[in-house]
């Protein structure tokens, strides 16, 4: 049975996980969430690559085929340390995420916005224009849209959400992009607020485009599937909140520390 | 010399510090924010204390006199564990700001904002109550001030401030509250924007009565003092916001693992 690992800072990439699922309905899934350091955006690049390891050391000791790096921070700074660590195949969201961005685009003007340390990394930036030579990257990062999301502010008629949404993206809507990463788990739950704001931008998540490319890499697998959930701070409220990230009910999850 | 070791989950505690060195200017200070682990507030009460005790245990091996909690979450939740570990005196923050709140009230009708953490500890409550029984208190958490400070979104004037602020509070207001309790470390930042929806009542910040408290305990001290910096991500970032939160040069901070 194929058996597919993710890790995320907390419970935002269970939206990556959920885009997995509806490419491999039948590859066998263990999720960590790393609860009790979560977040990672705001965190040194060192500091996330240490994490990191430590997850991607906790799934590999499980057995796994493949390592999905869901968190971006994660993805944007990591990467090569756990590809030296881990014998199987990692794949992180933002060069998915940003090969989707550089062929949606007409014009070659385009965004990105992330975490702190996601946008710091240059990360998204540089693969865009691995893939498309001469594109204009505008990077911003937008701290408060986690919270937002997390506080379930997300109606784009929301005076508070669309004041956020407006003094994060004025800057990109006046520089002309036409496609927009959101570089962020979380930032799919606030994408009518962010769309609109930016009317004709092509929003591009990330999810899909990593979903896509582990079916591409590993083929759909068939039969019912076994999904495990690890957490490193109490289970109650990671339980709370992820059927709503996951799009399914998730009933259980054990507490871990790694 | 007289030693006060300080920890916090980040900088915020730094508010808390600057209360302590107006109040002691001859005590020689160690700090110490956990960084690569903030925020503690939206995590459960036994990650929080286990974080707690390895910071308070830090600290205790540099030898220090006292310990103060400047984390209101961590002094909601960790003050029984940090005081079976320690054999220094151990003064958190809830206590003190609970008895200038529950006597600057006239009418024992008291709120007090938070992070989820010390909201749902009751820790605050429950001290208001002792102080003064009878006392009606009425607790919110505000998670989106947290990241507003950080963003130095503060202004009373912004649409943005005046927007959450007026979400979180108005129930605070109808309740019809004299008093309220800035119960977390980055509050007294917003502290224009909260009383512009809540005139004529009182702020009380937990800093200036933990000082207090500490004063009256150990006496002033004289003499020049010492006070060093410790962090647990990278000092880059804390060095950059520390002098706002503490309001004197902070130049060094030493990177350690607790």
């Amino acid at each position: 049975m194929f058996r597919i690992g993710i890790f995320d800072s907390g419970v935002g990439g269970l939206t990556v996980q959920r885009a997995v699922l509806d490419a491999l309905p039948g590859a066998d899934t263990l999720y960590l969430g790393d609860t009790a350091r979560v977040p990672y955006g705001t965190k040194s690049a060192e500091t996330v690559t240490q994490y990191s390891l430590r997850n991607a050391r906790f799934l590999a000791r499980h057995g796994i085929d493949v390592l999905v790096v869901a968190c971006n921070t994660a993805s944007a700074v990591a990467l090569p340390a756990l590809r030296t660590e881990l014998t199987v195949p990692v794949i992180g969201v933002v060069d998915p995420g940003a090969r989707v961005a550089a062929r949606a685009s007409r014009t070659g003007r385009i965004g990105v916005i992330g975490t702190q340390g996601t946008v710091a990394s240059g990360a998204y930036q540089a693969a865009i224009r691995r893939e498309r030579p001469g594109a204009e990257v505008i990077a911003r990062a937008c701290p408060l849209f986690v919270p937002l999301a997390e506080e379930g502010w997300t109606d784009p008629a929301d005076e508070v959400v669309r004041g956020v949404a407006r003094r994060y993206l004025s800057p990109l809507a006046g520089a002309g992009i036409d496609t927009l990463v959101l570089g962020c788990t979380h930032y799919p739950l606030l994408a009518a607020a962010i769309g609109a704001e930016l009317p004709g931008v092509t929003l591009v998540d990330s999810a899909a485009a990593v979903a896509a490319e582990v079916r591409a890499t590993f083929g759909g697998g068939a039969g019912p599937a076994d999904h495990r959930f690890f957490v490193t701070d109490a289970p109650e409220k990671f339980l709370a909140v992820a059927g709503r990230f996951l799009g399914r009910p998730v009933t259980a999850a054990d507490h871990v520390d790694v």
